[in-house]
């Protein structure tokens, strides 16, 4: 056992030393990230081809998806929140269709909006990892460890798919991919662009309107939400109707640091927490009321949901783990859609979907193609959407904040939690224990708070999902980004 | 913030560098730890005069404390659990007094044990921190730093008492708190023991009786749950129902790693873990059968509860946090009064209670003085043996996994948890953050997840637990030991 300590100890006083020479090595270099010209190439092809084929845009519903940041599963009234009110979102519900068992792709911010906005896993998307700003200490240890530090722009979002087909795309608030071109939202075909870059916790915060700063002085957070309220319902307003219309509103909050409006400061029950949450409440109110006086609302489709668990406060609801972690707390989110005129109000969906399905669902929805030079992971989901209450049986997969780790699988019933995943399931550790854990199974129908590991008891599940585990890591070594041969 | 970074990577080679001479040369050096003489003359005079003064021995009740290790709130049926199945236990809660708001004395093994057996926060004991086996790289880490590696013995425990008085006292199963005389269990005035003197995961890990190894080698541990089982059988069927008698009755599981018995393998719905708290329940009923063959069910004085929250797997309820941690899952576990003759069956109490209760409330219900000479932190909580439903406003205070620092103190409602002891919750943090890393004021009767900071909203009710926070953090720094004045 001493020999052991002092092999690591040792280890890791030759990983500072590296680090310590190879920070100011690299500046003196330089770096530059490179896209996939080719890939690039056919991205542009790809859409080109919708361009071509769309002339139906007009029948077309407008896309709202409003994605919050770091709200938890018990966050808001409709999953059960007691102290913090949020009847505007609650209505989403009442008037639509409620997941129980919606996955963000990550539990991390990047990695989870890449994931969703281009329906491919992490570490696909070539951004498995949560980004820095440009000249960070941490983005210049990646870019040292030639990790991307925007996401690439062969990517294709769903934005770029809408624009070609004839959509007004906006975006407000976080992006999170990237802070330099050509890795901007104005890069990936969002008309207008206004909000923070990235997190609300990294310095300096300053808003950008399109590709520049707009407000040169940090900004005071009190004022956010009501800065990105009037940000969407001026868009809204500005649309002409025959025309669609996709508004990407990534809120910034309930991501720490927290700051409430003046006017909400103190009311909630739940604290600070849930006057930023019901501040959050009240701008989705506004956007919903902007709608209403276009009459844009029975034929406008609403996504409401989270890019992971909660961080230090917030409610996971009664899921284990949080924000970082891929224990269920850490995926498991609200994901609500509202669209009266394709979905029934006041629905409960248990099946379990990704946010990796959002792409091919909604292209499905658009009666589009999807690329076929690349790996969607995703499935169409609208079924559920139209009344169906299953889907065909397939996994889903949870990636850690390490980028490329996969560290666990789910089947309808059973989840596999791999052991290099346990380095994120936040248990403080002593030094002496390596044995319990994992590789673990918890069967979710039984345990929804992955108390017990009950492989041995269900030796024929451990191995099934083992070996799926193994075969998709296998895999996305094999061909991490998913690149299919082209014709 | 390079800077900042600099100088932490700077401060951490520097500390391996001085671990990495300091170990040899302490070794070199020898260690010794030494009690307080005067202390320990205070201990046996007041022990001597409970001895003197002890002559109704015959009525007292027999007292038996089943203590499990690292076994989470909704473990066993009587508090929740599903896929385990634990009549026994169940059984002890039906005809007995059930609480919903016990703490254990702290989220770790050594200072939860150590206090529950003295009335004694963790750090008043000595023995704040968790020990290892004489030898252990850590155990010597801890002798460089001056902190005890067993507990002092002027520190009195519940056995001591009981012997003093005229109890048979017996202790099976796990003691934690040093292997070296003179801190083992005979050393306090237990008459006999039986087991494994620290953690099931320490190596080497071979069963004591009394002073001495019974069997040398290394035990198979599916055996351990038998062998204990057949020792307290043994106990109680070996008594003269004329002398009360104490049982200290401390499992070793369900802590990891985990084994169960032949007989129950592949049986309970929750896996290995569900099998090991199945056999543990067994061993409650074989000992509930002894009792009664004896005829000793009437009268006997039965708690059954847990040392902290559950470490990698296991329930914790509803509660946020687990093992280590100063959530509420690392210290509210299950407690259970079974005593026929004087509590009733079927009650459930609220109020909030400690592990350090316990002493004087036994103390109380055997009318013995407390000893004069030192601080007991508990309090008497019999009057809700005796069917009353509150007690005085008092503040519970948790101790973290560190040792000496205070993390955070309860009152009926409200949690205030300190800044410091952030390090203890399991949060995975990034580079950036600090600002959001407490204190914060939870309350409980809202938000028993502890999910929403209302410092802001509450602020007299943060600044009066705050106060008593720093009031006693001071008070603790100024007499550590809770000595008092010697008449």
């Amino acid at each position: 056992m001493r020999m052991r300590v002092w092999k690591w100890l040792g280890l890791g006083l030759l990983l500072v030393v590296v680090i310590a020479i190879a920070i100011p090595v690299l500046k003196l270099l330089g770096y530059e990230q490179l896209d996939d010209a080719d890939r690039l190439a056919q991205k542009q092809q790809y859409l080109q081809s919708l361009s071509a084929s769309s002339s139906t845009a007009a029948q077309r519903p407008n896309i709202v998806i409003i994605l919050l940041d770091d709200l938890g599963y018990g966050d808001v009234g409709a999953y059960g929140a007691q102290s913090i009110a949020t009847p505007h979102i609650d209505s989403l519900a009442q008037n639509g269709m409620r997941f129980s068992h919606y996955y963000s792709p990550s539990p991390v911010c990047s990695p989870s909006r890449a994931a969703m906005l281009t329906g491919r896993y992490p570490p696909r998307t070539g951004l498995g990892h949560v980004v820095f700003p440009e000249g960070h200490f941490i983005s210049n240890a990646q870019k040292i460890s030639a990790l991307n530090t925007r996401i690439p722009t062969e990517e294709i979002m769903l934005s770029d798919v809408l624009k070609a087909v004839g959509y007004n795309t906006a975006m407000v608030g976080k992006w999170h991919m990237g802070d330099v071109a050509p890795s901007l939202p104005n890069d990936f075909s969002f008309d207008s662009y206004y909000g923070g870059l990235y997190s609300n916790d990294m310095k300096p915060f300053p808003l950008y309107r399109n590709r520049d700063i707009e407000e040169a002085a940090e900004l005071d957070q009190t004022r956010m939400n009501g800065l990105y309220t009037r940000e969407v319902v001026e868009f809204v307003e500005s649309q002409d109707t025959a025309t669609p219309f996709f508004l990407y509103y990534a809120h910034n909050f309930p991501h720490e640091p927290l700051f409430s409006s003046p006017q909400q400061s103190g009311k909630s029950e739940a604290g600070l927490y849930g006057d930023v949450v019901e501040d959050i409440d009240h701008s989705v109110g506004e956007l919903l009321a902007a709608l209403q006086r276009k009459g844009l609302t029975e034929n406008t489709l609403i996504i409401f949901t989270s890019d992971n668990g909660p961080w230090y406060q917030g409610s996971p609801g009664f899921n284990r783990g949080r924000k970082n972690q891929t224990w269920e707390g850490g995926q498991r989110v609200p994901f609500i859609v509202h669209w009266p005129a394709s979905v029934g109000g006041n629905q409960l969906r248990t099946v379990p979907i990704s946010g990796v399905d959002l792409f091919p669902t909604l292209l499905s929805v658009l009666d589009l193609p999807l690329p076929a030079d690349r790996i969607i992971d995703g499935v169409d989901i609208s079924p559920l959407w139209r009344g169906e209450s299953e889907l065909a049986e397939r996994l889903i997969y949870y990636y850690g904040q390490s980028g490329a780790t996969l560290d666990a699988v789910r089947d309808s019933r059973f989840k596999y939690h791999g052991r290099r995943g346990v380095r994120a399931t936040g248990i403080t550790k002593t030094l002496d224990l390596k044995a319990p854990m994992g590789p673990w199974l918890f069967d979710l129908a039984q345990d929804q708070q992955e108390s017990y590991d009950v492989s041995a008891k269900y030796p024929l599940e451990m191995q099934r999902l083992q070996e799926a585990f193994e075969a998709r890591d296998a895999e996305f070594r094999n061909n991490l980004r998913g690149w299919l041969p082209v014709k």
